[in-house]
């Protein structure tokens, strides 16, 4: 089965907005090991849509659409479909009264260019939206190809997708492939360390697929598999991931949509641990992101954002001569900081940063970049230092995430 | 000039990435009035690059493409131009040269591989990669069609599209219509209020063109104007602006790529203002978006992360009894709060966010989405008490921009 996708919109060739729909269509269709050849965006003109519909028809034998169902004179899909398929648009009774009772249930009468959204290519069949006023057409064309056009609103694609298309889609044996794709996240060293430990896995052709990305400095492997069982694909997953785990061990902190505050969020919770945040060059971001967790309320006693001297004085202790002699990034501060926060709420673990995110370094020629992330526990105080080039953004983001490890290695007992 | 763009590579087509090549060259060629009237996205896979090339080459008359043209056996692009015109692939001595010096500047030969990188269809024009290996492409067909191929790399294609595409169009007379966009942002009210005041300059067919949308609460104008000049497409711009500021009065706080915490953390620092904040919902969000703002130090003296009562009660002096006939989400507490930071980092202005982000709301039944901000000065306390619905992070977002616009406000004289 030879699939494809087009987007209609002139808000997409212009290039206000990103063609997301027809990568979330890509991935539904992926997991039913349905193999999408094309993407085409075209803009809100018939004789473009005609042509480009025209030629998907010819050359895949699924073709799913989004946009142009909508009630306005820049809506054409209806039209484009029935001139492919050289039909009329007749009016489907049943869809115009579900379009005039949704507008009952906002207490409206229905607007009277709304009518067209119950016009319909003659032999095609409605799908009905149950988010919005556009159906969507299912229709087989003469050789044999069928074309499916849902509305653009996202939320409005998605649903009818999975109540509607995907459905008659398994019905009709398509999609008998599964695919399943599985992803494992580490951190703690670079992504050409990572690719070595793993070559023989990551090359070209090797089954199942394993592919290595890097974004800020997690490296995260994905694994796809491909099979006419579910638990064939998995059997193939769960053997791949084992050796990457064997091989990888503590680099490895989690899988598919985990982020490191989630998994040390969880780990908190499930120990029951307290924690509380020193940070400085972060300034909340480390705090904030184990906000994120559903519970973390149990274990998150408090912070402070020391982002002067002063406040690092004031509100954890640190030595005014500990600053002056070592300025405030430096390995000494960072312990005292981190020490400091795990007095000041009686928490089990208490953490630090503290560095120069940029434009500017220290004045004592210390460059942007330099970072210290500090954990202290009842076991004594763990400092660690780091060196990065990258934007502001980039080395706060990147600080927060190391001192999260530090914490994740402590609760994981990793050296 | 009808332009379109391809994206080549079986990654996208997949879903596994987003097409964001295509949409980066449709708003340089929009800048320069060049109109793109399709992306097409397809896999590695010869037969349909040709298919999509030829197609392309006969409806439109300037095609350019990124990807394939890496040293792999995927990279098919060179191949595909060759095919559809006919043509032999001949070697290049001048970019076999460059890519063997580049090699050599990384203290490496080069890989027998990337030899085919200085292979170009005969007649074709080659285009230098000053980042990379590939040389880029620069072909005329015999229709007079312009086809041009870029590497994939994002930072890559947009040196060479700099460098190399964009004077050669310019040269040739195209883009001789240039397009201006300006977006104006808004918020503290709902995007149909906004659309509402707006309803003449948003409507069809206004010249300039102006388009609303809205994400996180916050309400975004986007002006574009067409002229054959720069000066001509900016006074259509600065006469809708000023109408809209107009109409929308304080609701307008920065344009383009400014948010909140940039157009804040500019009139603190302008103003020579100290700020502290006491964060309970957002957990530090605040601190953190502040201090994204380069010379902020100046201004943000501290921050507390008040996510209990006992935290708000020793690290802010909010009194327990408040907190125990209140509960912690009340406007007392807020108040006390913004208060209690203000003196503790002795600044002209305290901060604070108090709520329920989510999955529970209060013991007492306050719903989920009840948000209290609040700010002192030395004129005052003001509080501010929200309703919304949303995720966790959607409340925690619009909570920390409804803080910082409370700060605005107040800065800028605003009610």
């Amino acid at each position: 089965m030879k699939a494809e996708v087009i987007s209609i919109g002139t808000e997409i060739t212009s290039g206000q907005n990103l063609d997301t729909n027809g990568q979330w269509l890509s991935q539904r269709l992926g997991e039913m090991g349905i193999v999408v050849g094309f993407h085409t965006t075209v803009a809100d003109n018939l004789e473009d849509n005609i042509a480009c519909f025209r030629n998907a028809i010819q050359r895949s034998n699924l073709v799913l659409s989004t946009g142009g169902l909508g009630p306005t004179q820049d809506d054409l899909t209806r039209e484009v479909l029935a001139a492919v398929a050289g039909v009329e648009l007749v009016e489907h009774a049943e869809s115009l009264a579900q379009i005039q009772a949704m507008f009952a249930r906002w207490g409206h009468a229905m607007p009277e260019r709304n009518q067209v959204q119950a016009l319909f290519p003659q032999g095609a069949e409605p799908l009905p939206n149950s988010r919005g006023t556009a159906p969507g057409i299912w229709m087989t064309f003469p050789n044999g190809t069928i074309v499916v056009s849902m509305p653009g609103v996202p939320s409005e694609m998605f649903e009818m997708f999975v109540q509607e298309v995907q459905p008659r889609l398994t019905r009709m044996g398509h999609g008998d492939r599964v695919q399943v794709i599985r992803k494992i996240h580490a951190f703690g060293a670079g992504e050409s360390t990572v690719d070595n430990l793993l070559s023989d896995i990551t090359q070209r052709g090797a089954v199942p697929e394993v592919g290595i990305t890097a974004s800020g400095a997690v490296i995260s492997l994905r694994i796809l598999a491909q099979s006419t069982t579910t638990q064939g694909a998995w059997s193939q997953i769960t053997s791949v991931e084992a050796t990457i785990r064997e091989r990888l061990g503590p680099l490895v902190f989690g899988t598919d949509a985990e982020d490191l505050h989630d998994v040390v969020g969880q780990l908190l919770i499930e120990k029951g641990l307290r924690i509380a945040t020193a940070e400085s060059i972060t300034a909340g971001l480390v705090a904030h992101r184990l906000s994120q967790v559903p519970g973390i309320s149990a274990c998150l006693m408090g912070g402070v954002v020391a982002y002067t001297n002063a406040a690092k004085e004031s509100e954890l202790g640190v030595p005014a001569a500990l600053l002056a002699e070592h300025s405030a990034v430096s390995e000494p501060v960072a312990r005292a900081m981190a020490e400091g926060v795990r007095h000041k709420f009686h928490t089990d673990i208490g953490i630090a940063t503290t560095g120069y995110a940029g434009p500017d370094g220290g004045a004592d020629g210390t460059p942007v970049g330099t970072v210290y992330t500090a954990i202290a526990t009842e076991d004594g105080i763990l400092v660690q230092r780091h060196s990065w080039q990258g934007t502001r953004s980039e080395i706060q983001d990147r600080t927060a995430r190391m001192a999260l490890n530090l914490v994740r290695k402590k609760l994981q007992n990793i050296a």
